[in-house]
């Protein structure tokens, strides 16, 4: 095993004590423990969407160690880690995976049938298991440009989610994409079905500075009502059939209904929020003859083609981030989020 | 308006006077209505396991003239219908489309924006709307062979049907699929399946004669068990991942459960049981990750391959009709269905 031996022995630690309860700790670094893992220094960390159900009381409090979001360098690495080096600069998922099972190989790493697992990313370190198959290094480095780096750390989770939303609506061009969220997730859902060449974008949203970033992102349609006056709403812009493809970002009862009511017959429904109290009425299913698929993101999939685009300046996800909170002050970064009035806040490590 | 002369007055039809009461009564033939209007006279009918709900007391006698299957002869034509001539041997849908709309063109004519109707083909006559766009001629004309009147009829619903699930299922090279379903619907999965190049084919059947014909139709395994116990002998069956793609051709909560249980993270669960009392939890299936597509399956989009395929003697699907009765007797077949007796009952017309 190779030891760097710049790490120190304690670090800073966002925990979440109890709903509404976030306060930063000193804690151990954590280090190596299987031959197949890394340490990472991370180089930014934020607060997830989540993270807020927890947080707000409505899920229990069942991890203290925060965050899944992540970019960071190579610290320290088991001794069968073959494919990256100390100093590496990668992006990770929030689901660790092996990259070598079936379930992997077809595409769907957040299931990986041998998963592993991290520690807090709301912190300056984090022990990642099954690095090679799960980390993607970033060609040329850690970036100088504070917005390149928020571009990456986009990357690690809401605009892999957001991707894969557009993917599982089958974004594409001649498709109309109907997009149910604008939170950071459907943000980037609206990017990314744009990105994939959907012809037209078509954002929900009823929060001015929200429905602005869409645009930015290039939704082409901002509507405002919600539930069935929002399906109508769109049904009217796609001569009565509806949309081609909807990307569902939210995961409540309302959004996943209003998801279904928005697709035509045949369409597909990318459904990303994770889910809560949701129940879908097979009877209604079978008659609106629509394609389902979601879950957790498998954002391994798609990291080598967004650091692509990343570099290449094709898209610019950071954007989600409206603020930037030293991770000292990881607190507030809760607050504001918890209370809608940011995106989503980029912890400064 | 062509008009053919031979036409009778009046001809025997099947009538569902109320929950486990069909009889046959004499009524008027139906003529054209519409200029894209046909009649047919139908050359042999069948009865659905669909049509076992009302007969059941399970749902409400909606309509008292029965039948939704049919293969027959063009008697009769409206002045706008194009594609056929009097005389035409032709196959249709239980779902009438245009074959036209945005909705037919993606390949989901079953929920056709402008549907047609038709009158019931548990008779001697019916009339059908949007002929052009709803039935598919058959090369050579009615065949002589009952056997492949029965493949024919057999396309019009519960191969169609069985074929949307494999396809759904996404059945192809490679594959592991498992069939919930052992009546004709989900026989016909097994066959299509197969058909579709499937490396392995799994059928749920607990009946020997059942079980028999999928090993007939393709079937490589057999599991005896249900439920959970099932999902784990298929689990067991594929190194622990399950189906890569499993048709669903029941409707129950417990059939759509097993479907769901035995399908791996990222597969495919094709489900055309028509729905009674199901509910699909959104928690369970976001974890899962699944793709879930179903509904009343588009046959108009498989026919032209399925009437090719009969031709070629590929396939038999006709092999699901375990009996022949004259449409006089249709209380009988009923009832034999009903009971389980047998897996499908052919209507001598």
């Amino acid at each position: 095993m190779t030891v760097d031996t710049t790490i120190p022995a304690t670090m800073r630690a966002v925990v979440m004590n109890k709903p509404g309860d976030v306060t930063v700790e000193t804690i151990e670094v954590p280090r190596v423990v299987k031959p197949t893992d890394v340490v990472l220094k991370l180089a930014a960390a934020c607060v997830c969407g989540s993270d807020l159900w927890p947080y707000r009381g409505l899920q229990p409090v069942d991890h203290q160690f925060m965050g899944h979001e992540y970019v960071g360098t190579v610290v320290e690495k088991g001794e069968e880690v073959s494919t990256l080096e100390l100093g590496d600069f990668v992006i990770g998922s929030f689901m660790l995976s092996d990259n070598t099972c079936e379930i992997c190989e077809a595409g769907y790493q957040s299931r990986c049938a041998n998963a592993g697992r991290y520690t807090g990313s709301q912190a300056e370190y984090m022990r990642v298991e099954l690095a090679d198959g799960s980390l993607v290094k970033v060609p040329g480095g850690e970036p100088s440009d504070p917005d390149k780096l928020a571009d990456y750390l986009a990357a690690s989770d809401v605009l892999g989610t957001g991707w894969y939303a557009a993917v599982a609506a089958h974004a594409g061009p001649g498709k109309t994409i109907a997009v149910v969220g604008d939170g950071a997730v459907g943000l980037c859902a609206v990017l990314a079905a744009k990105a994939l060449g959907a012809e037209r974008v078509i954002a929900f949203s009823r929060h001015e500075s929200r429905a602005a970033l869409a645009r930015e992102f290039g939704a082409d349609v901002i509507i405002a009502k919600r539930g069935d006056e929002g399906a109508a709403k769109v049904k009217e812009l796609t001569n009565g059939y509806g949309a081609h493809g909807v990307c569902e970002a939210v995961g409540t009862q309302e959004s996943m209904d209003q998801a279904l009511a928005s697709v035509r017959p045949g369409g597909y429904v990318g459904f990303v929020g994770v889910s809560h109290d949701q129940t879908i009425d097979g009877g209604d299913l079978f008659f609106r003859e629509v394609h389902l698929e979601g879950g957790p993101a498998p954002v391994r999939r798609f990291l080598p083609d967004l650091i692509r685009r990343i570099q290449a300046d094709e898209i610019e996800p950071g954007k989600v981030f409206t603020q930037r909170i030293p991770l000292d002050d990881a607190a507030q970064a809760y607050q504001a989020m918890d209370e809608r009035r940011e995106i989503k806040v980029l912890l400064e490590v």
